[in-house]
């Protein structure tokens, strides 16, 4: 990977993204850190300040006038080689049962967790097809190391594996994020853009809360492990952070 | 039946509805058609007039600030016996690919799919479990004669049967609508309510266009001869016009 933007980088999985791509034997020589307060992000800064490769980019997905500022300094620091990976991460988890579920946390999760992946998409597309172009890689190959957009998603977004109402806000969008990955793959195959959703696990996070069973370190290095392996065969699927398929 | 409401009425499979209910050999005891300008639903109007079954009712499911009215309506007529089956028909079609959909197709098209259905349930589920908890029927067991909610649905919200990105803002929230008939049969089972979405086909109405296979009329029939003989076992399933499981 040349280069990758993490949405929702300041905490949580996104984080925990940033550090690691940091960390890698072989680093991109561009990471940057979507969030939507940068002044906010202490951790992001204090990374930054020791790390030339990291860039932190003011970018709230449910937001659309930000983009244009965030893809200008994306695209001035990759220049010809453009964005390797995007990895749409930003996400709310609202819950709720058939009665208790507001229409207020039904549109702000919409917004967030599935227009916000494919409006991010829509933004930094031409970066992705100029990375998908100017690669090295056999043209009829899929993989991160040409472009690619990982759609970070959850089981809790399983059809198959669905087992409560608890959750509907999150599971109902998460549900449409893996049919915008299907749908995306579709138009951006072709274009030598791989798209995949990859489900973190249950991590102990703001969002997964202190008895999740995973640390973040072990969610995002099984996922980084997942994706330096993706082909086109994996093309529109979603995977565990173990490289499962996870069942629609 | 004892009495049943299908929202989004005015034409195309909502009308066919309310058409083929009256004409049951025991059509219920009241028919609510649902649409969001009654003065302009003619051919409901026409109906109307002949048949003291029908009634019509305002409710727009995308604006709240319809459902008061609506509910007090459907409660005087029905009293003690409640709503016996909702039918979610009410949805827009509205396309888009990867680079082509628009945010406000997406927007909109998730306030009247999804979250229309659900706020609709909620408005009107202390009828559907009067009539629930009336009902003459084994309580261990679930039918439209009892009491159901129908979620209108399509093929193009499953993911398994995904072959094209064009449908986007449609796709996604059918998808999700999928993950909202689960989520509210967790809930909903318990209270004596089943609840199934339904596939249409691809009917020839104004969505649907002049080129589809089926028309109106198969398809309603199709899926009121399936509502007929479902049961706890279909509980939280997709089903098409013919009675087969959509694969999610």
């Amino acid at each position: 990977m040349h280069s990758v933007l993490v949405t929702g980088a300041n905490r949580g999985v996104g984080l925990e993204f940033v550090r690691q791509l940091l960390r890698l034997r072989e680093p991109p020589k561009h990471v940057f850190a979507g969030c939507r307060t940068p002044e906010d992000a202490m951790e992001l800064q204090r990374m930054a300040k020791d790390n030339q490769t990291l860039l932190i980019v003011k970018l709230d997905v449910s937001d659309e006038t930000t983009f244009a500022e965030s893809v200008e300094m994306v695209d001035k620091a990759v220049g010809e080689k453009g964005l390797a990976v995007l990895i749409n991460n930003a996400g709310i988890l609202r819950l709720g049962g058939t009665e208790t579920t507001t229409l207020a946390d039904m549109e702000e999760s919409y917004k967030v967790n599935v227009m916000g992946p494919l409006a991010v998409t829509q933004a930094f597309l031409p970066l992705l097809k100029r990375a998908a172009a100017k690669s090295e890689i056999n043209s009829h190959h899929l993989s991160i190391h040409r472009a690619a957009i990982i759609n970070i998603t959850s089981a809790l977004g399983s059809l198959q594996l669905c087992t409560s109402s608890k959750y509907i806000p999150y599971r109902t969008t998460k549900a449409a994020l893996h049919m915008l990955t299907q749908c995306m793959t579709f138009d951006l195959s072709p274009a030598g853009i791989l798209v995949v959703a990859l489900h973190t696990g249950w991590v102990r996070t703001d969002m997964g809360g202190k008895t999740a069973i995973l640390s973040p370190k072990e969610s995002i290095s099984g996922m980084l492990n997942v994706m330096r392996y993706l082909t086109e065969i994996n093309a529109g699927q979603a995977l565990t952070w173990e490289g499962r398929i996870l069942p629609w």
